[in-house]
């Protein structure tokens, strides 16, 4: 099942995209795709209706964030072996937690507004995964369960920002540095995540091309990691890191520039597009 | 004005502290403390109320965190030269921005709960910002308009976990590491925020004793740099660093154990007390 929240920014409804693609309105099952909602028993009940019986929405639509309300999004670094090689930096021992800003949280489609003194502006391909029920000190072969669903994300990050001091948040936080979506994919249908291609261009050229099979760290492994830290609630998000082709990593580095277009997406979980504000 | 949320955890209701220290119930003029309540127009209509109509609320009660839907807690670390001093780290030339996992968040007096596998872990007494209006990229002398209020603020750290990795988040966003409060202290009863004494005992002894004029970077600043990076919203938290007296910083280290005692309190603030649990 794909669940999304379509409409303005602030104003969006709950829908669902069928097995053709199309989209169709949830209204009169649930108001709104909240963090209530990714329990099990509302999952399987949304999963109970026919597609075929709501009703289509016309035209184009823009998505939102795919939840409401979440409540905090943890980010995973240098999850990717040959991404850690890029940056130049040590494969880590044990996952590397920080968090992004709520108030990053965007659309999909929404655009990137670089923050006043940005100079290196870069992009990353991510699987995000989505809570569906409170998680604390769970065990690897238990962290599954806990999953609610798998979203594409781009842990849209500014480089000096990043590195100007030792704690990453600064650059990693800015608004419009968390699109997400444009569905929430739910677990069911993502039999195997750390099977999935994933891939950014940049104006049209390919700058990364990964898989999840390259993980260090693979998603049940993380959840459960993170979950002896941090309790998990429902709608809680996790980043599990990028592949290769950050523009930091390319020699010289490259970076986004007003009117650049990215474009990202991974298997099954859609696609995003973003234009660069001037 | 001193505002707080008392009653069980997740069954809060609104509540005003007068100026001889008696809870009153807030019941009738707003249903809870959120975010939204926090603009001047709401502050100013809640302090045209006269506290003595307000119903007192008897007995002994919780205090919650002083406002509920809290959307992220932001830190700054090594603010006060003589921390920075006794951490073994350089005075920053920028502030220092990393975030708390909302999930962290409790009230004043919940007590602390060690999570699995801590061995260092370590109290840092800190002011508290609460953002009363939207704030992006504001200068510093408009800053001041965009804080509702103070707290004061515990940021329980566990010392093992924030330097496992170069990303201190993970030993800062474990459950019960955010207690705030007892109360949320309107701007205009805090007039300088730059000359207030903060105080930590650990079973009964005193641990730090400091005075917010000793930041390197002040309120205003903080807040005016914040908002260069991310969009700072009503009910965001910003805890200001910590001064001098941390257990880390001791000759030996001293970490908090099982059934020991926090008190902390900032001037005209309140006070908070934690029980370390088994």
């Amino acid at each position: 099942m794909k669940l999304c929240r379509f409409g303005k920014d602030g104003a969006e409804r709950a829908g669902l995209v069928d097995a053709q693609g199309v989209l169709r309105s949830l209204e009169g099952h649930v108001a709104d795709i909240t963090p209530d909602k990714l329990a099990p028993e509302h999952l399987a009940r949304l999963a109970g209706l026919d597609p075929a019986s709501l009703p289509v929405v016309a035209g184009p639509v823009r998505y939102g964030v795919p939840v409401a309300g979440i409540g905090k999004y943890i980010c995973i670094g240098l999850n990717y072996r040959d991404h850690a090689q890029e940056a130049g930096l040590a494969i880590p021992p044990e996952p590397i937690i920080f968090l992004k800003a709520i108030s990053a949280l965007c659309g999909p489609d929404d655009g990137i507004l670089p923050p006043v003194g940005s100079t290196r502006l870069d992009w990353e391909v991510e699987l995000a995964v989505i809570i569906g029920s409170r998680a604390s000190n769970v065990a690897e072969d238990a962290a599954p369960e806990h999953v609610a669903g798998y979203c594409v994300a781009n842990d849209v990050s500014e480089r000096a920002f990043q590195m100007q001091s030792s704690q990453w948040d600064k650059g990693k936080g800015c608004d419009t540095f968390g699109p997400l979506g444009p569905w929430l994919v739910t677990r069911d249908e993502v039999p195997d995540p750390q099977n999935l291609g994933l891939w950014l261009d940049v104006n049209g050229r390919r700058m990364q091309a990964g898989n999840t099979c390259n993980m260090i760290f693979p998603v049940a492994e993380i959840v459960s990691y993170v979950s002896r830290y941090m309790t998990l609630l429902p709608g809680d998000v996790i980043a599990t890191g990028t592949p290769p082709g950050v523009g930091m990593g390319m020699r010289p580095p490259v970076y986004l520039q007003a009117g650049d277009v990215v474009e990202l997406g991974i298997d099954g979980l859609g696609r995003q597009r973003q234009i660069v504000a001037g």
